[in-house]
């Protein structure tokens, strides 16, 4: 039962606490929309204490404005000044089925909203005052924030200016939030001593919200019509225009995106089992403004001249594909979900598939390249069955078979169905031993390693070129299976045991085409994990690699570490072959929570803070750090060049690398493998807590013990983007003296 | 830098706005501890304002014990009665640097609270009152709930009893429950006239916190001796013992919760990657109870004569398997997952792993059953790479490859690398047609069909037994594949087109093994999604099949439809054959986010909802419809029997079967199939909004369309567990009108 007019503005304001100033703002909002449009709406849904002192009295002796412009109502009045739930108890003479029920109250209201709505024409503005604080009861004893939430009104928060009123004022924010509602606009009085408009003002222009600050109302005189006059004067002297104008914006962007979300839909999303060859216009998609118990609100666009509501109720009747026991209990923001599309800037991609995780993020990456190379292809059943990968031995994409049988056989990680369907490279690999940088049997700066430009007509890259098609050349005559995708991690290898491969070879050979028509590269960046969005030092690689792949996949850092959420995006000309009229050639693949609203949220602004991390300044120190004859370096990490290196020439340390975030260290053990256990046995005493300096650790920073994981003899170490400096340098001194101090393994 | 001690119990008290009673009420709590406890220690980080009015001057004076037992403590102390951000502010004289940042604020208050707990030995209590409301900027500006955090100290919430102080004491608490801070208490004064402890009592009991409401003390006199007087005959008559005990219980709670946990974690769960035979005792389990920023608080144990904290801080080095990018924004709280285990009350079942959605999980169920009987039957390679699975046909088991293999080949749900290994069985179905039920050919009540007990001795028992095994034997015969395990999704196949699979025929097939061993049989109660859980209207399928399988699992529902979780459940044997010293041999899966604390928190929550709705009125009433002769069904369903009966009877209608929340109506079509648009033509009426009768429909319910799902010819109705009668009625009622009034596809 959600409500939005195209020609009415609805706003309902709530107040951080009760005696905030909520109807005094509400007058001067009246007001100011009285001057710009020709109708004004005021309801208050709930009145007590006396007539006289009643907020819609108020609101009409200083509207300013004659009667038949500015509307005012109640629908529930009583006379003693409490609680309306107390007061509702006293009127129903303790007699609990006399109580109004939420549904009846929330219907008049609706009903008189509708009213409103029919009977004006040109643009108009409806408020809404609630009683008391956000959490205050409503007649039936729920409190407001929920009886209302099925209307999903946008919100007017009344901020709290005395003392305490910050934190007032934050935690009704957070309450509104945790309900999903918009808020637009937070209004409070200016006090020139407690100043919380001006702690307040900074703190939610960070969250996208505007504070405006205004002078308080002047002390009430004692002869009424002094009292009249001052008032009349001190609104005379309020201007709430900017306010309402701002509320105007944010009421015609509401529409805009929504007016434009099936178009943006339709060109940006893959959705599961969807025949997108079906989906013939704007109108067969369904637009979920919000969700609330059993229902949707769905909007549907009206033009200028319906005056009924754009958001219809939908009974969600397949339980939200089953998922739902108990109704939408959390208000389902699909909004947020269309606006993640927009933010990922990765030009060469056209679609983004939702699903659960890295692995089910592949399986779908792993569908679209065989579907599309077998459509080109114009393939069989049988062919299509024999299909393989090309990747790099050591490469792991995944626990679920699928994702498994795109990987060579490992050893361990492998399953009584797992069978590896393609063809892997050696990988010749990166690292840092002894102080110097080797890429293959090459001596170089590591810089040199990954300026890729430069290599690309080395010696090298020729041996490469060479190696890659004569492989494949072989694979052909010996009957190998046929190629259909290449699957790469790009830059690092991680389950394979943080290997870092020679980027130059990744290059060659996400251009080299074994077959005759080129295979659909994916890449992997899982969870953007070790590469994209910054994990490795830069945003993405593929400027990097000189190679934009067809597919690629992104999970873990995406939202942040909080919930699950992948996403699989996909280029047009791999959309394109699942796109016809038949339903049955559609990607039929979807999981239950698909592009869940809280994980699209989240991941949203996980996207959000992560841009500002990439500004901050540790992060321009540490490229600082890495910077060779003062030329920045693609190659740079959060951990020190110096211990870097240092590192590398311990005797009991086979070989280093840092890159990004993340630092590997590989130590010498003759045994290696999964099932070693070398790098636990010499790093094991950072694990352990330093009781004897119980509280700080050098530089100020409390002690800590470090939680690490190991692959066998590698051990890596990986930070967040924003871990402190001083965090970082004091885990390089725990790893150095554990390292340092304990030669071998069998100290 | 968590801080928790054994013997020194420690609270922080936050208030719900500024002058709430904070001081009184913390003055409260010391003098009941003082009678209790041999030491006291009071903390005020904090105090703005003249010395004479501080608070620990106050608490100095009426704590009604002498110094050596109570010892308060300020650490930064202001004269200038302003929020505390303001008063650094001022003391700084304009330059920021001069402000006291937040890291060495906490360390203050850690140093402190260590030498507290150093110097006393035996149990004693620490109170910490902040200062204004939970929002209250501190020293730097950050505002204390989110500067106090890392500390997570438990907390008691004072609340508001004025006007507006409902709202005010629940938004505030949902701002600390934001921050995962555990809230063992709440008090607040008694107010004759706006009762608002009335209000928070039973809205808190609900919430598990029990609220404390005490006498105001008395207006304060004028003459200091009669003012000393009156305070402390005020503070004698109020007596928070009973408070005081309680939260010991809490502390002692909280011990005995986190000391048990390795010990009940190697016993339930099964970790991803973990080989659990090299998991040798309760050391070897890292207790994580809680994080913040990059920091794990890691729990240990600690016996009654070490006075250092329990907690200590650890680094999360990887960072958290690759997923944190900012660090931990919201607190882990590990503890929620640990308490998922105790609540599903399957017996059978011994060990929880966890993943991400339903395909993951059965992912995980093959990889436990095909790794089982191999070792079982002591296969070599080959021979497990060539297991099958026996299962029936029609059934679907999630998007992922492995699970789409353990399903027959199906035609439109298939991909390239899908690879049906098994063999599946036609299955004899059940459903309503004509307003007779039918079981394969035989025209019974629909009890009658679900009366397992009572069939098995039936002839049609006998000739499911003879075509099972006969099925069996001629692929033995054959050269088919060896079968491994029975998968089987209870009662109702969904997206094979919600086919009702005659129960006896599952009840047999489960039973009779086709092997000389037995086959474990996996269930997949995908999300419980039709079945576990109540979605048919049964908590389990398994007394009602009479067999218990060995793995299970559940998905979907489990999370009320609010983030992607998974579980996979095995029994002890199957656990049993990935045991070993071997880490190769142990379950090498597991997903980055498994086991999110936000799911295993919100799966906790469904749950203990769901148990609440299973007793509703409205269940017992749908329950009471579908009894035939007084006798309670297994069989009922929230859909009414005689509009089940009805429909079944309409011409365009096949058959029709409800059952728990679901409704199945298949349409006549000559096409049927997936692609089939059928079921949509006919019922397209409901999805479309009736303006006509723009706000109410009958009964109250205010007007909707319907969303739904069809499967080619076949639509299905789902409600929620809790969804009002009053709207499942006004479904009927429009399905009943789309179907009755469209007699055929072609009108």
């Amino acid at each position: 039962m959600s409500l939005l007019f195209r020609h009415l503005r609805i706003h309902q304001i709530f107040g951080a606490n009760t005696d905030v100033g909520k109807t005094i703002l509400t007058t001067a909002l009246v007001r100011a929309s009285a001057v710009l449009k020709n109708e004004v709406f005021y309801l208050k849904p709930i009145s007590t204490g006396p007539i006289q002192d009643a907020d819609d009295e108020h609101i009409r002796r200083y509207c300013g404005a004659p009667q038949d412009k500015v509307h005012t109502d109640c629908l529930y009045r009583f006379h003693v000044p409490v609680s309306p739930h107390l007061a509702a108890q006293i009127a129903a003479g303790g007699e609990a089925d006399k109580i109004v029920p939420d549904d009846t109250f929330l219907n008049s209201i609706s009903s008189y909203v509708r009213r409103c709505a029919s009977r004006v024409s040109g643009p108009a503005h409806l408020y809404l005052e609630t009683a008391g604080g956000v959490h205050s009861p409503t007649l039936s004893g729920v409190t407001q924030l929920e009886c209302y939430r099925p209307l999903f009104l946008p919100t007017i928060l009344v901020g709290d200016s005395r003392l305490g009123g910050i934190s007032a004022t934050i935690s009704a924010y957070e309450s509104l939030l945790l309900r999903g509602y918009i808020i637009d606009s937070i209004l409070l009085f200016r006090d020139q001593y407690y100043r919380n408009s001006e702690f307040l003002t900074p703190y939610f222009a960070e969250r996208g919200i505007e504070v405006t600050a205004v002078d308080a109302p002047p002390p009430k005189a004692v002869d009424p019509a002094e009292n009249l006059a001052s008032t009349e004067r001190y609104y005379e002297s309020l201007n709430l225009l900017p306010v309402v104008q701002n509320l105007d914006v944010r009421h015609q962007q509401r529409l805009a995106e929504l007016d434009s979300m099936p178009r943006r839909s339709i060109d940006t999303f893959w959705w599961p089992f969807v025949q997108h060859g079906l989906v013939k216009s704007e109108k067969d998609v369904t637009v979920i403004d919000s969700a609330s118990s059993d229902f949707f609100s769905v909007y549907k666009a009206q033009n200028a001249e319906q005056l009924t509501s754009s958001l219809e109720s939908q009974l969600d009747g397949s339980a939200s594909w089953w998922t739902q026991a108990l109704g939408h209990a959390h208000p389902a923001l699909t909004l947020a979900a269309a606006r993640a599309s927009g933010r990922y800037g990765l030009r060469w991609a056209s679609r983004a598939f939702f699903s659960d995780d890295g692995s089910t993020a592949m399986e779908v990456a792993l569908k679209m390249a065989l579907r599309a190379f077998s459509v080109r292809e114009k393939l069989e059943a049988t062919a299509r069955k024999a299909l393989g990968v090309l990747g790099i031995k050591g490469s792991y994409h995944g626990d679920t078979i699928g994702a498994m049988d795109a990987c060579a056989e490992q050893g361990v990680f492998t399953c009584e169905w797992h069978n590896a369907k393609g063809y892997w490279f050696d990988p010749p690999t990166v690292s840092i031993q002894e102080g110097i940088t080797i890429a293959v049997n090459t001596t170089n700066s590591m810089s040199w390693v990954y300026d890729l430009p430069g290599r690309l007509h080395s010696p090298l890259a020729q041996v490469y070129r060479k190696y890659i098609s004569h492989t494949l050349d072989g694979l052909e005559h010996s009957g190998g299976p046929r190629l259909a995708a290449l699957v790469l991690e790009p830059l690092v290898m991680g389950a394979g045991g943080m290997i870092f491969v020679d980027p130059l070879f990744q290059r060659i050979s996400s251009t080299l085409s074994g077959n005759a028509i080129p295979l659909p590269p994916i890449q992997q960046e899982t969870g953007a994990v070790f590469v994209g969005l910054y994990r490795l030092g830069m945003q993405s690689t593929i400027p990097f690699l000189g190679a934009a792949p067809d597919i690629s996949v992104h999970a873990k850092i995406l939202t942040g570490g909080l919930i699950p959420l992948a996403v699989t995006l996909a280029s047009d000309s791999i959309f394109r072959a699942f796109y016809s009229a038949n339903k049955a050639e559609a990607l039929l693949h979807g999981h239950s929570y698909t592009a869940h609203p809280l994980g699209c949220e989240v991941a949203n602004e996980t996207l959000k803070l992560i841009e500002k991390e990439v500004q901050s300044e540790p992060w321009a120190a540490a490229r600082a750090r890495w910077e060779l004859d003062g030329t920045p370096s693609v190659m740079w990490s959060l951990w020190d060049p110096r211990f870097v290196q240092a590192l590398s020439c311990l005797e009991n340390v086979a070989e280093v690398m840092a890159l990004g975030t993340v630092l590997s260290i590989k130590v010498k053990d003759v045994q290696a493998g999964y099932a070693s256990q070398s790098a636990q046995i010499l790093l094991q005493s950072i694990r352990i807590h330093d009781h004897d300096t119980e509280s700080f650790a050098s530089g100020g920073v409390p002690q800590f013990s470090v939680h690490f994981r190991t692959l066998g003899n590698v051990a890596y170490f990986m930070t967040s983007l924003n871990t402190a400096p001083e965090i970082i340098r004091a885990v390089e001194d725990k790893v150095w003296k554990a390292l340092e101090t304990k030669k071998s393994l069998s100290e």
